[in-house]
């Protein structure tokens, strides 16, 4: 049968990792999708490198307008990322008719409204596996495998940096800085690693699953998003020492009120699966009202891993190319005629537990103090931690963890505490989620 | 939209929550699918618990027959099970050109072959995602989102009731046999554990995923069983001891010379996410050549989790249902032209590791002896326990963990150290796989 034409915009990592997988499994690739698939042009900047890894097996060019106007092209990969040029060459490459994948998180969650709506108004695809959690088919779960259930939440380990500064700060009682050293020196980070450390990339890919599990629009702009780089080698052990795990989750979750839409270092209990993974790896965890929590693990990026996702998309484009688009699976899992407007909540409302550390003066009464503080807001305690004060010290730190709470509350009780003579410098707080 | 009509083939556990959720959530899964899907007529023998269930929702017949020939349906959801009357039941539905949604992993294992070209020469889809993993959408991961992947090996956890066991048997120290009982009383066993226990249910799912990942056809008939009814508590303990868990694992593999089918209890190390699985919990982990390793963790049973499966099936055949059958998912993950016909490799081809636990007499050259034969059949040893003789006691344990060999090295190895005089009974022999 014919093969299905490919335009690859941009050979970088996962660019070539797409060629290369693509090459190698081409056979059982076909046996797979019923026609050949091959990449027939590569579009990017830097030549040489095109050349270096294409080999001659396909055209180069270093105009990538020139590939998403190509007549014949089916389907236009897009792995140049950002919101620049990739945003006008998706566009433009739908407004052809082509088929679009991409795996382009910042793309989708900043512009996914306008880019499905006129994918939607062309018939065309636009597929994007890629674009979270590297290699798990993490949105094939969510949008076609748990179709009969109503999502509550998801909370997801989905960037790998992150995790991995987290598991050596743990393993080794290290501090951020000095992991993010190492995470750079070892290719796990970038040299500015802002988007990742700060939550931001995370952010944009509970973004996506959060429309995807919900049937609601993408909602970036509203998302909470706390990163890492302020997390301290003390509290990582504290909660050892209350038998959790820090995580830096993606959490969406649904309430009567509305969704919640964040992204935070929060405290796991150790024993759940989700608190065991380690290392750049990513996870996904989904509960929903019929199949209960369900887990989905594996490599988060990386040039194979995510070329895996890629070349999936690519499958399916291929399969349902001619089809009538009322038989494809919808962009955003709902018909798009069916979407809903569901509000955002603000931080504020959220309810959870809260992880609480702060230092006072060892002296009578502060204790007191502070447990009366909590207990005006109506917030109980679960656990606490009172660290007998270092020889020759007259400061020592408080730990508690709280039972669920709504954010305002423990917004108000933080000023009260922090306001009490006897306590010395911010409060730390870290919110906890059971996950059950 | 006009709906889509099924009828539903059995209410009993699955059926029941099949018919519950797709009630609960019509409104969210009409507007996931396009269209609602109504359950137009259940059959079942009970007649009064398909009523006392549909609550007169929909027509009952205790004919299944006139149901799968009824001009009305669009989809036949088959949940009786067993490969007696299902059988007939689905080939006739296919026959009147109906899709077929099942669970039932047996009737696929056993006659898979010849249910997917009937389907195949009718145009009709069978739906599985229910048979393999209850509500991990295990066969949708493999069957679509690692398409781009040569799959290396598959090892599952696909049996809640043996996982149950096992994690009670290691948690309390208690036997196979006072496990069992409890798990009969809370409901996780039936009467008959046979098919449970001795892996036979395992071996039918990994059947089913073994020819999916690999476009070769069902053989579970070559399949190795065994199961955990002969596993002793000791076992469990020397296991940990040595830092594993013991689980019931389902394995496929591809091998050059073939392919490997085993369901056998297996020595995983206790750090792998997959060795923390407990409870009736499963877990599928798959390595596919780009992805590396990807796991899968949710409910393996039960009615709610089973009825996930079942309806996203529903989900997905009402958007194929009137698609031009090229365009849709082949059954086996690979289009029916291009199936191979790999061979199954025979247990004594298989290349593993191995945990040997022998009686002794406790006196000088027994493990010399031991090593020596050992060491005739290649085999190097990794690891390895004497315990010390109770006070009183003439004989003792002795446990080895060896490195790889072709288990007719080990087959071998074993008789004649069954045959030294200083050996007592007879050995105990696990594999142990690193599942990296």
């Amino acid at each position: 049968m014919k093969p299905i034409n490919v335009g690859l915009l941009g050979i970088g990592t996962v660019g070539g990792g797409t060629f290369t997988v693509l090459k190698r499994n081409a056979e059982e690739i076909a046996r797979r999708a019923g026609r050949p698939i091959q990449i027939t042009v590569v579009a990017d900047k830097n030549l040489e490198l095109a050349k270096a890894v294409t080999a001659g097996a396909c055209r180069l060019t270093d105009d990538a307008f020139s590939v998403v106007s190509d007549p014949e092209i089916d389907i236009v990969v897009e792995l140049i990322g950002g919101c620049g040029i990739a945003k006008e060459l998706a566009l433009k490459a739908i407004e052809n008719g082509k088929h679009v994948v991409t795996a382009n998180k910042a793309l989708l969650a900043s512009h996914g409204n306008e880019i499905f709506a006129a994918a939607q108004k062309k018939g065309v695809m636009v597929a994007f596996e890629a674009a979270v959690a590297g290699g798990i088919p993490i949105i094939k779960a969510l949008r076609e495998g748990l179709t009969a259930n109503r999502i509550e939440w998801i909370a997801g380990i989905i960037n790998g940096t992150t995790n991995f500064i987290l598991s050596e700060m743990r393993d080794k009682g290290l501090s951020f800085a000095t992991v993010l050293q190492e995470a750079q020196r070892l290719g796990y980070a970038e040299a500015d690693p802002t988007f990742d450390v700060e939550g931001v990339d995370a952010a944009h890919k509970l973004s996506i699953m959060s429309a995807i599990a919900f049937g609601n629009s993408m909602n970036f702009d509203k998302a909470h998003i706390e990163g890492i780089s302020q997390l301290e080698a003390a509290d990582i052990k504290y909660a050892e020492q209350l038998g959790y795990r820090i995580k830096l989750l993606g959490i969406t979750k649904r309430t009567p009120e509305g969704v919640e839409l964040r992204v935070h270092p929060t405290l796991i209990p150790a024993k759940r699966l989700i608190a065991n993974v380690e290392g750049a790896m990513n996870a996904v965890l989904v509960k929903g009202d019929a199949v209960g929590a369900t887990l989905y693990y594996g490599k988060g990026a990386g040039a194979e891993p995510t070329a895996s996702s890629v070349i999936a998309d690519l499958v399916d484009v291929t399969r349902m190319h001619t089809a009538d688009p009322g038989q494809r699976v919808p962009h955003l899992a709902f018909q798009p005629n069916a979407m809903v407007d569901l509000k955002i909540l603000p931080l504020s409302e959220v309810i959870t537990s809260y992880y609480l550390r702060l230092r006072v003066e060892d002296k009578p009464g502060v204790l007191a103090d502070i447990t009366r503080i909590l207990a005006d807001q109506q917030i109980s305690i679960d656990a606490m931690i009172q660290r007998e004060p270092v020889e020759g010290e007259e400061q020592t730190d408080i730990i508690i963890l709280t039972h669920q709470t709504r954010e305002m509350n423990i917004d108000a009780a933080i000023v009260k505490i922090e306001a009490l003579t006897a306590v010395k410098g911010k409060l730390t707080r870290l919110r906890l989620e059971e996950l059950l």
